[in-house]
Parts: structure tokens; sequence; C-alpha cells
């Protein structure tokens, strides 16, 4: 295949620590900025991160733009405290990253996109690890954008199984709902890879100990982070087998889509505080019947997906 | 392929009628009985409405059998106001047909289900259109049914789209989630046909026309009981396009699998009333890596199916 140019729009946030170096490592991923938004973590915690990472890994030509501070219904925003249970106080694990040297873009992170996506068009993959929020206003300053972007696959929300922060709705959704709805009835090619399958796809100390075994900065410093995420999930009781690979598993899927199984819908996300669904990923009733612009990964071939994400993390770390 | 055993369990309904007829019209269904339910009515007319309309058709020989007549967790059953609405107040759009002059069988629902079980085995298709108290009430008594019938096939749920008594429900289910949730943990072979693709096969007045002009009296019956479910759909805005083939949709589905697309998954039912989410069917988290027993219905050839329904409605009918 062709190289695809890709936006990753991050929360950085120990899996979106994953996704960053699964880009950065993959051939076939032309990476061409990252913009920094709130949820695992305040943005400006989340851009400093990500530069971070990107210099850790030798990407230091890769920009990182700053994204919206706060969900598109509030006025600030302040992390979840299981949110910093799960990631750490500082988004990866508490672990210190050498800093980067390097500055954040001065170019906004929206403007950044639509540019991006009036340049690129069908060669752009734009893939959210967190609120929809830099999307929806995107979109609300230049709706062409929703057919433009060639791909758009987010990690997100949950189908087929219940919610992680309540019964119906996913810790990235439930940030901002409201801007999850516009994007889910606006946005054209875009696929959801949800809780329905990146909680089958676990990695554990086993994986992580051969990237410390590498005997680099990056190996040590990845599996410091994502041992952290690894005892969090055990302690939580979020799953005594092994952390999920949210975020890294959308990326593989927007350039490998035969790691999952889909299934055409059309989507709404439920944001009305009263009906008891707030944030809710499901399908729009009215439109079962019309040409769907969406769809949600709904299987996963999750031992081919963990043995490539192992081989690229010990490619990408060493 | 061979005959099939088939035993409906029909809380007859206006749409159970359509699949009492699409069972009794096809050739590759041998339908041995009928097990009445409460639900859309109370089980005494449902039971009544079955002998009728099996007579109407000419299936003097299929006998009916008398089922639980109210839930797991309740003494006793009143019909909702609007299951009313739908169905009529006699379960079948308060059409009159020619009383049958038959008797129920003297055998409990629940005993012949497991009997037929026994006997008939992998040859068996146990299909439920309303609450799943009677399987799970024989899987009380004789936990060996789970693995012993072929194949069970249930019209009930919403796993992609929202239900349709709350946001989490759908009406069969709501009525007793605590069954449905024994019925959806250990009953092997199960799919099931949710409002996930029902809602999508409309059946129109231009239909029930084509059975009128057949100039019979089950084609005369067949088209005002239908009618009168297109006028309930329209004017209780379910939809103004037509009604849906709920449980004609779940036989057709058990003796060709090709009219959906199926996703394995293992689910359980919510009934703790303190949840938020009573009587949802939703994926089990505990159990996402296991093999699975289950199926759900995501995806339906809704133009396939509703010709071939109403071609087999012209033949039962004529």
């Amino acid at each position: 295949m062709s190289r695809k140019k890709m936006i990753l729009d991050l929360d950085t946030g120990i899996d979106d620590a994953l996704a960053l170096a699964y880009a950065v490592g993959h051939d076939d991923i032309d990476l061409i900025g990252i913009i920094a938004t709130y949820g695992n973590a305040l943005t400006d915690v989340t851009a400093q991160n990500s530069l971070d990472l990107l210099d850790l890994l030798g990407a230091h030509d890769v920009p990182v733009f700053v994204g919206e501070t706060h969900s598109s219904t509030t006025d600030s925003f302040t992390v979840m405290p299981i949110s910093e249970a799960i990631h750490g106080t500082n988004g990866i694990g508490n672990v210190q990253v050498a800093a980067s040297d390097r500055q954040v873009d001065s170019e906004n992170g929206i403007d950044f996109l639509i540019e991006a996506a009036h340049q690129y068009q069908d060669e752009l993959i734009y893939l959210p690890t967190g609120p929809l929020t830099n999307l929806a206003k995107a979109l609300e300053k230049d709706p062409s954008i929703a057919e433009l972007i060639g791909q758009t696959t987010l990690m997100g929300g949950a189908l087929t199984v219940p919610g992680n922060v309540t019964p119906f709705t996913e810790a990235n959704i439930h940030q901002d709902p409201e801007a999850a709805d516009v994007v889910f009835k606006q946005q054209h090619n875009l696929t959801m890879v949800g809780l329905d399958v990146t909680l089958r796809t676990l990695l554990t100390k086993k994986h992580t100990q051969e990237w410390r075994d590498l005997g680099t900065t990056a190996g040590q410093n990845y599996a410091d982070i994502m041992d952290y995420y690894i005892d969090a999930y055990y302690n939580l009781d979020i799953d005594k087998k092994g952390a999920a690979l949210h975020d890294p598993l959308a990326v593989a899927v927007s350039v490998d889509p035969s790691y999952v199984t889909t299934l055409d819908l059309n989507m709404q996300v439920t944001y009305d505080k009263e009906s008891g669904d707030y944030g809710r990923t499901i399908g729009d009733k009215a439109k079962l019947l019309e040409p769907t612009i969406s769809k949600a990964a709904i299987l996963v071939d999750q031992d081919r997906f963990v043995n490539d994400f192992q081989q690229m993390m010990l490619k990408v770390l060493a």
C-alpha cells in the first residue's frame, strides 16, 4: 500500500504513548503531526508528553499542535481521579522521560487539521484517541472536512459491550458526548474502534520485559510506563490478565483493517443528561435503512494483533 | 436441507401470528407444537389465538401447550397498555377469527419442551418470540437441555440499536430480564434476532392488499390483523413506513441463516433495577475471550426477506 499521511489526536496517556510509538515505527505511516487534547491529563501535559516521547523515539521532525483544553460544553477541565489512577499524575505512569528541547507548534491544532484535510484529502488518516472535541470544532469551522478527510479511525465508544465509566459510556466519549454526536452524525468514512475489540487485546509484563531487555533508554522508559498501566489494570480490577491496547489497536486498524471485523452502522451519541444513557454510542434508529457513513469494529484477531504490536515495539524501541 | 422439528413459543400477538403462518407454510419446517406464553396478551388468550389461527390455516394437527402465565419474579401478569395499543385487546388486532373447536393439550408446555429436547436433540429448533420465562423454567427443571436443543433462535433484545420499551430494553426481554439472563448465560447455540435487524424489515398495506386479494377467509383475516398493526405503527409513531416483521424474521433465520449477518458474542441481561439499564442485552465483559455459546443478528438482507416472506404468505393464505 502507499504511505498514508496520519494525524494523531492524543491525550497522552499511556496507551496513547503506545499508539505514538506504533505510528512512528510503521513503514506505511507518514506521521505528519500530533494534536494535543485533554483527557488522560491536561492538554499542556499531553502536548509535552508527546514531544518528549517523539524525541525519545528519534522522531524529532514530527510537530505537536495544541488543540482544545476542555469539552465543547464546559469552560475548563479537571482530570478525573480514575484517569490519574490508570495513567499516573503526569499521564505516563509517573515515569520521568527526558524533556524535549522542542516547543509545540505555534499553529492551532484545529487549523492544522483543516489545512491537512484540504491538502491531503483521501491520503489523510485522522486518528483521535481521546475526546472528539477537536474534530467537532473543526467541523464547525469547516463542514467540508466531513467528506474531505480520507479516513477517520477513532478509539472510543462501546457498542456491544458495557462502557468503562458507566454501563453505557466509554471514557473518551464520556468526556464530550455532544462533540462525539456531532462527529458520528457528520463525519464520513468513520471507523469506531471501541471497547468491543480493544478489551480483547491484552499486553502483559512478559511483553514489557522484552522491551526492557533491549537495553535502550526507550525500551526502559516504555517498559516502566506500561508496567504502571498493567499494575493499574490489576489493582483496579479492570483486568487481571493484562492491560488493553486501546489506542495502538486503532492505529493498526487504520492501516490494516483486516485486524477487525466491522459492522456498517449509522450511529449517534446520547448526550441528554436526563436520558439515563449519557454518552452511549448506539445505532441511530432513524437511519437504519439509510446508506451508512460509519462502521464499528466488533471482532478482532487479538492474537495476530498483539503479536504484531509486540514486534513493532521491539523494532521501534531498539 | 432436512426437515427440522420446530417448537414455537408464542405470545400471539400479531407478528406471532405471522411467525405461525410462516412456519406452517415452510416446507423445511415440521411444526411439532406451539407453547403459549404471556406478553402481547394473557397466556389463555394467546393459546386460544394460536389454536384459532392454526385451524384457520388448516394446521389442525399442531398441538398447543400452555406455558407460564407470568414472569419468573412475579405472581401475576397484566398486559401493558402499549402492548394492547399495538396488538389490540384480543392480541390479534381485535379481529374475530373463527373459534377453533380444539382444546389446548393437557401436557404442560415446559414438560413438552423438555421431552422434545431429549427426543429430537439436534433436529429441534426452539423458537421463542415472547418472554424467555418458559425456557428458563425448563432449564431449571432439566439443565441438560441447554446443550440438547439443536438450535434456539429467539426474537428479542437489542444490541446495536436502542430498545423499544426503554433506551436499553426490548419488549420481550423487558417482561422477564431475570429469565432472559439465565437463557443467555446457559443456552448453547442461541441466536438472538433482535431489533437490530427486525426494525429493518417492514411490511406495508401494499403487501396486505395482496393477501386480501386472494379472496380467502385466511387472507381476509390476516390482512385485517396486519393492517391493525401497520396502523398502530403509524399512529404511535413507531415507524411511518411500515410495520416490523419481528417474529417471522426469527423463524426465517432459524431455517435459513443467510438472511442475516451474525456476531459471535457471549451475552448477558441486566436485571438489577438500580443499574439504570434494566433489561439490556449486552456483551458479557467477563467472557470476551472465552468460546461463544451465542450469536446476535446484526445485519439483514431486508429486501430478500420481505419479498420471500410475502411469497410465503401468499402461498399459506391461498
